[in-house]
């Protein structure tokens, strides 16, 4: 069901009241911050304690995965039924101001509410641990050894509709108050960005076998 | 009341239940990466529905401290007295195993679970507000405009004590099944670092002025 009309994945509970012009709600904004970001923390509570952990998430659509053991607590739990939240965070730069108080920094975040259910058809597992996998390094799927029977039998994976949800940006200089520019502080932005480095070899691969990708490329930012 | 006997920051529900060896429970551990997070990720709950929200955090000691506007719902939430969960995620490098199963990351994580309180006294907030300035740039409290009245009123701090925490650590290459040792792929770490770029001078700032500190130091990292 294709369409043009963008869709909003606003809802009252996603809705930003402080700096509203910081917050998006549709998926052309959205999505790609849940792609380009690494890692998730995902919050659920247990007898009204929150826990916040990280884990790696992956995007099929309008569908959000995340994976681990089955005896995994936090797993067990959302798989079950309770409200969870899958948030990430891109961090681009450090603000500077010429106040302490309006220091600041550049990010975009997203932030999804929802309901997540156990992945129990084969296919769509498969399909999961290949969006986690390609998530990492682009083209991997095909130059490993795909999950076996008993790895995807002890493995659980979990499915979160990306259907409530916001984007939140803040980008650009710092903003000091007027009568502050006057002031003889340097005032800018140090920009930030996960680099990664050369890659390190495991000693058992064969000699002479080279990473077959760029690191440098856009995957990894 | 210093002591050479390393404090425990184990609770039953900090306690990792799975892959046990990458926990540790010692602030020797647990500070470190508190301090080099220049994010967290915070957890609370409303109505069964829990948030997580990044903001900036800053350690003094062995309390970790929070803030932002008086009208932030999460301050107010967690001043409330609603338990909460600060995580932190450093994420070292992408482990590429020979099967897409044993794929992993490296990274230093700490979870902290408690009861935030707010900070009322005005010194302690200001040393809050210079802790949280001084985590992002090294020095940086003395070359911009401290807090005024105002602006300390119109912030609320909270306080949260570093009781009741693990920190998760991986590090090192993938570790396959032993039969899997023979397959042809590449296996090894790509590194990943949080680097600063060049500093982007505010339009505003007096031309000629330098960012006057090194943006390779270790600060950055």
């Amino acid at each position: 069901m294709a369409s043009e009309t963008p869709r909003s994945l606003q809802s009252d509970r996603t809705t930003l009241r402080r700096k509203p012009d910081r917050g998006a709600y549709d998926a052309a904004t959205i999505h790609p911050i849940l792609d380009e970001a690494l890692l998730c923390h995902l919050g659920f509570a247990v007898e009204g304690q929150p826990y916040v952990i990280p884990t790696i998430h992956a995007r099929v659509g309008d569908q959000l995965y995340v994976h681990g053991a089955v005896a995994n607590r936090m797993l067990r739990v959302i798989a079950g039924g309770a409200p969870c939240c899958v948030t990430v965070t891109l961090l681009d730069g450090l603000v500077l101001a010429r106040s302490a108080f309006h220091h600041s920094m550049n990010f975009r975040s997203v932030v999804v509410l929802g309901t997540a259910s156990e992945v129990i058809e084969t296919a769509e597992k498969e399909a999961a641990f290949e969006a986690i996998v390609e998530k990492v390094v682009r083209g991997r799927s095909a130059e490993c050894r795909p999950a076996s029977d008993v790895e995807l039998r002890t493995t659980k994976v979990l499915r979160l509709p990306l259907a409530e949800a916001s984007a939140k940006v803040r980008t650009g200089p710092p903003i000091d108050e007027e009568e502050d520019y006057g002031l003889p502080w340097w005032a800018g932005v140090i920009p930030l960005r996960l680099v990664p480095g050369e890659p390190q070899v495991d000693d058992r691969t064969p000699s002479g076998k080279t990473f077959p990708h760029d690191v440098g490329s856009a995957r990894f930012r």
